[in-house]
């Protein structure tokens, strides 16, 4: 990928001891004060030039392996006041550059921040601000516009033919977007050993693609449910194009509103959206949806330890996303008599697959730029390249979590069956 | 396998209805006693003949799947005041008589029971009770020996040659034990890609047979901890017989003493060992021996929520031991900086595994009481026995946790590699 052309113009000093020369003065008050940020944060290997002083503020304690343009003193004072949330408003607003490969600096940033101790208070602030975006019924509704229906043509820039806008599964590296992602939908159907006998139920269905697959390569009935307007309108109109509207049907509702039995539950990229605090509840919707040999699947963004989004993200990408320790999706599962048969973690795939949304993006950023306007470009470029570095530095995780009633014995002794070559999922042709 | 003997003179009435008629009468006080206990316990299908007065106390919402005969009034009033211990307990003594096969009436005991909403002072009972268990480094030496310590030869005679003590993996229904136990260590090196370059340490080796196979197999090099002498002096003689002691070295001691750096942790059947409490510092020692390239493997029976195990089982046969959840077992994980990448269910594995080792023992069960005695020899059929039923029930599980330093990147993209066909473990030879 390549990094953002507006902020080539940083070169950095040629003179490096000078650099370090500069560092161990005081300078002016502002390059002081970045200095004692920078120390609290750990001193990451990061430089700043301050354009209005030209002043180089650098680490003190390595060599810098990023290096950031601040344009003026105001962007300046607002990373002091709140750097997590800051940093990506003024990169939007073009008021920081970021010298080089964006994923690269993301890797740095990550490496220093992202397994950070995140204290109690950080927790806490977060914990407040997050309640602003509850997930109640009206508040699900109202964070899921917010970001999904910023207009199905934008989406279909970059997202590629599947429309999937989750982790795709690479059978090799030299998978393409398409590709990966039709694997994904096979892999997740194998897990579940969807027949064309099965009735499914599928919360958060996005495009709708999922749901469109099963039906058409599998057989099943689906009945998939999601609350963003745009997206069910986009299903409804491919349910028809495909002439499936007598096994798929696509319900503009929430999750918690699933009624019916079904064989199969299955819900890819929704727990993000649904609160720590309805786990359970989601848990309940799950038992009361199964039959006694139900099977279901649930894919998500995770953790390796309980933490809340990268507060950018949080606020200005995803209101009201929470990415979950697999400790903490348990709570879907331990207290309502379902049983976890195998947890997958596919994050270096979120990495690949952002990376192709990515370079995707990057193509179609003229008419972005049309849609929407400079700023917008820069926020959802530093989204993305910021995604594929949380992914790869292991600060994210991608965990798919197959589970069934604690009761049924229907389960197969061993895995093998899940990948293609022993697999009797691939004798169904593709429609 | 065959039920006990004994409990063979027990013939069912065969007049249904007479029993069901005497069930409805008030009979003697202690019937009453057991009815009300019984549907205190929510009428479980399971029929009491109290062989002193002659009296059938049957379930009054059911007809009776299962059937037992109490001799004695001792014995009902140990019943009355803790069913859950005593029930074993005179068992063992011969007091109490199952008719039929034993397996089928555990089932019938753990379906009734075992789901049941485990109420927070049974919890709070058996939490004081395990107080007297605690894993401490010398409560840990304690509980190990008076299970482990029973006589290499007695586990010989129903564990087959390689003296695996836990949950085998059957590359299909038909492999002998020996088979599924081989294919398990297997497995389990696949999943942890062990190389000839690779160092690995073992917590809890048991009588050593993985470490020896992983020496033996794929040419790494092993140091084993174990905290059971007899087990520890066995392993050494393998060592030396197979004259593997460049490779393999089995130390006496607790895994809390671990020291050095691996490329690989890996912990079969200790955890049940360990006590929620050390969960944390169990992490702590993981991530110390790791290199940052480290992966590890914890294998360990678990539940599908938190849960005291069957508190005859934690008294009689494994002082001091807990089941965990999946929620609790990433309390291993998430506070230091693992990062799971992997976990398989295997209880469908354990119950085929177990009821090897009770058929075994069945056959082998002239030479086990002349060992021990009557009573440890139906103890012992009690615990296979039930052990089969509870993860035929889904009562208990068997997780296998493969995880990796959260920075790890040399990590497969997919879980292919696992299995056999696609996998390049297979081709190192067997020595």
């Amino acid at each position: 990928m390549n990094a953002d052309s507006e902020s080539q113009e940083f070169v950095i000093a040629s003179n490096a001891s000078s650099a370090r020369q500069a560092r161990r003065d005081g300078g002016s008050l502002e390059a002081r004060l970045l200095r004692r940020l920078l120390s609290r944060l750990g001193d990451p290997p990061i430089e700043f030039l301050l354009a209005w002083t030209g002043e180089r503020v650098a680490p003190l304690t390595s060599e810098p392996l990023g290096h950031v343009r601040l344009l003026d003193r105001g962007t300046l004072l607002g990373l002091l006041r709140d750097p997590q949330v800051r940093f990506g408003d003024a990169y939007s607003a073009g008021r920081v550059e970021v010298t080089g490969d964006l994923i690269e600096f993301m890797h740095i940033v990550y490496r220093a921040f992202g397994h950070a101790n995140v204290g109690k208070s950080l927790v806490n602030r977060v914990a407040r601000w997050a309640h602003a975006h509850r997930n109640t019924l009206a508040g699900s509704r109202d964070n899921i516009h917010r970001h999904y229906d910023l207009g199905n043509e934008f989406y279909a820039l970059w997202l590629g033919e599947t429309m999937a806008y989750t982790c795709a599964y690479y059978p090799s590296a030299a998978a393409t977007l398409e590709q990966a992602q039709i694997a994904k939908m096979d892999h997740v159907c194998r897990k579940l050993q969807i027949r064309a006998a099965d009735s499914v139920v599928e919360a958060g269905c996005g495009w709708g693609s999922l749901a469109l697959h099963i039906a058409r390569r599998y057989g099943a009935k689906v009945r998939a449910f999601n609350i963003s307007q745009e997206q069910i309108e986009y299903a409804r109109r491919k349910v028809r194009e495909q002439q499936l509207e007598d096994r798929v049907e696509f319900i503009a509702d929430d999750y918690r509103n699933i009624t019916g039995r079904y064989d199969v539950f299955v819900s890819v990229g929704m727990l993000e959206h649904v609160g720590r605090e309805n786990y359970e509840g989601l848990g309940r919707v799950v038992r009361r949806a199964l039959g006694p040999r139900g099977r279901g699947l649930i894919h998500s963004i995770g953790r390796n330890y309980p933490a809340p989004l990268q507060p950018w993200i949080e606020r200005r990408i995803f209101p009201g996303a929470y990415a979950p320790s697999l400790g903490e999706m348990m709570r879907i599962f331990e207290p309502c008599g379902l049983s976890v048969l195998d947890v997958e973690n596919l994050r270096l795939h979120y990495a690949l697959t952002l990376r192709h949304w990515l370079e995707r993006y990057e193509n179609a950023v003229d008419r972005v730029r049309g849609m929407f306007d400079d700023s917008f470009v820069r926020m959802w470029r530093l989204y993305l390249a910021g995604s594929v570095a949380a992914f790869e530095t292991g600060t994210l995780q991608l965990f798919q979590v197959l589970f069934t009633t604690a009761e049924n014995n229907a389960i197969p002794m061993s895995r093998e069956f899940m990948y293609p070559q022993n697999s009797p999922a691939g004798t169904l042709e593709d429609a």
